[in-house]
């Protein structure tokens, strides 16, 4: 018979594709220009020119048994060091290519490190507000996923939740940011306490905790924010990173987990990875985009849009009395919504064609998450339409 | 802790691989031209020249943030579509585009099916001889794998074998045609009594019965060879396809799902697909590879170096005495050793630097594994080192 778990997921689609849908749906109807669509996190500027040249030029130049042949099940060699040294290069850390796992996106990587480090039954907690799609994530690994509350006045941890949560089950920490959905970026305060806890609760229940750094948007840090490397304050981190959007790639499913070296078992975690990629099929990202990503590891898409859109929503949605916490990277924003009920909240904005996240789906009522991963003149022209909506409530 | 599983995994590295990167090493000493590594199957032909321009006009012409763009999930529409129709037209099929499922190549697809139709408990049987890496793709996903026993004249299915071990536990049998490594190609005659014991079996046992195709060679048959396209003889098959082989592309980690549209659950099962993809992370394959490849669906790489290179390899090795099974397809060949132990003469091989694969993996004894994916000239060099090896058993 069929594996009923799959079937029961088949069920519970996300939130966000749906409103995605719709929207791609209801423009067909009114146009593309008239549909304010803020649900996706879809990079809405091209990738750099360094990828794409390097592109055309293996596709031109070497030769193609090579080119296109199987890549070593851990990741090119030349790319997995080519990686670790521009992460010493620009933290100051450092890796060897023995740390680095070549992997299908953030998303891959989440999935391996929490596969590596847990056996049926052990828990992972995760920061609400936290990416719906961990869950699947982490269920599939026959471990749960246990969700810290939000501290809703900063959206950095809720250290006193935290604490009470853990306990000699949990061996790892899922944490991501700069964060989907609240833009907010943790600070060096914030890193260094997270470390000092686990380093005590290692200690204590006698095993490692592992942090698994979500890291996709690490790149896109707002002027003036204070943006730690992760790995840099705690031993046994797990990088879990993706050029989606540092690149504007995310169809191309590349990233890389890179596991801190300083971490006691780093070369065995990358080997147990491969396994893990050799069982289910996956074996490793396709040759010629690992080779093209390697020629733009210094290199990020025009990502300026992304201020430039925050601080426009930002100012005016603040003027208009929605609160909001300012994000300090990322293409989100995460405001309280102006009802307790953020689905009827949502609902209302759809009715004016403003699509807008409830954010039930990230662990935390009565908010909604704003992606403005899209062009400037329409954050503009959607102003006016946010207005529609607060003067609903007034 | 770390989790266990995956520790010893890493202990279980492929023969194949390692005879391999002792072939690379060798190489270094002695020089490339005096290795003859038939270890891997890596093809040895350049992909067609329309996958290549197809890649540099998607890159030159389209919009950047549109081509790498999220794929859906199941895969791009068009590819889909594509894909269904291309296998419509060459098998006389009614595939439709909800029928495909796009995926990184044969392994994840196969993975994914098993995943799909057992839970754990279930069990899936293959015949030997078989490709080794279906143990970790199989057993990974709770299910387990048994190996029906050869038939070592023919390397057609061993019937009464395999009607003793079917029970009401299996819930698939993975077939391989043409082999890995035999090379033979299972006869209509085969595949058709196969199929009339299934549905007897599905009968009995009051539940389906798959059988996951695995196909990365369906397009490497040599002249004259009959080669059934396997769901055109029974309705619940789930074709595993790579473009690997057929367009030299293994490292680009690309192929797909077809569920034949005769299996009650065809769309559901496809569903299912992509929420196991979703679990662990990989999500789909990349949208400019998935692209590409559709615009080569009708075209292979110059394939026929595989049958000339068999042709000279059967020829010489069976009046060298050695015995051989003709291969009907791929570029494998599965010749019975000269001594019992397959272990101590691939060993014997290898001090000749002939890289010849020991057949015990392979769930068959005393036989060994040619991968003749290599130049010609090359094949043609190596045959006095085979008769060099076959002296030292006279």
């Amino acid at each position: 018979m069929l594996n009923q778990d799959f079937i029961d997921m088949c069920g519970r689609k996300s939130v966000i594709r749906e409103l995605f849908a719709y929207g791609s749906e209801r423009a067909k109807e009114i146009g593309y220009e008239n549909v304010f669509d803020y649900s996706l996190g879809n990079p809405s500027v091209p990738v750099p020119d360094s990828f794409t040249n390097e592109m055309i030029r293996l596709l031109q130049t070497q030769d193609a048994v090579a080119l296109h042949g199987y890549s070593p099940s851990l990741g090119i060699d030349s790319v997995r060091e080519a990686v670790a040294e521009s992460l010493n290069e620009r933290f100051d850390m450092n890796y060897e290519k023995e740390d680095i796992f070549m992997v299908s996106g953030a998303a891959g990587a989440i999935a391996h490190a929490a596969r590596a480090v847990t056996v049926p039954g052990d828990e992972i907690l995760t920061f609400a507000p936290y990416f719906p799609e961990y869950g699947p994530y982490i269920t599939s690994t026959g471990a749960s996923l246990k969700v810290v509350p939000a501290d809703i006045s900063t959206f950095q941890i809720n250290f006193d939740a935290f604490v009470e949560m853990l306990n000699d089950k949990v061996m790892a920490v899922l944490i991501n940011t700069p964060n989907n959905p609240s833009g907010i970026v943790y600070s060096t305060e914030t890193i260094d306490k997270l470390a000092m806890i686990l380093t005590e609760k290692e200690e204590e229940y006698g095993h490692p905790i592992y942090i698994i750094s979500d890291e996709p948007y690490r790149e896109i840090v707002f002027d003036g924010v204070d943006a730690p490397y992760v790995a840099a304050h705690y031993h046994n981190t797990i990088t879990c990173y993706s050029f989606s959007k540092s690149l504007s790639l995310p169809g191309e499913r590349i990233g890389y987990i890179a596991v801190n070296p300083a971490c006691p078992d780093a070369p065995l975690l990358v080997d147990m990875f491969g396994q893990i990629s050799r069982g289910i099929g996956h074996n490793c990202p396709p040759s010629i985009i690992q080779l093209a990503v390697s020629k733009a590891l210094y290199d990020t898409a025009d990502l300026s849009v992304y201020e430039t859109n925050k601080n426009i929503l930002y100012t005016e949605l603040t003027k208009m009395g929605f609160d909001i916490v300012e994000p300090g990277g990322t293409f989100y924003m995460f405001p309280k919504a102006l009802e307790e009920d953020a689905i009827a909240f949502s609902n209302k904005a759809k009715e004016l064609d403003l699509l807008l996240v409830p954010s039930d789906t990230f662990g935390v009522p009565g908010h909604f998450r704003i992606s403005y991963c899209i062009p400037t003149e329409k954050v503009q022209r959607s102003i006016p339409v946010f207005q529609k909506l607060a003067d609903l409530y007034n």
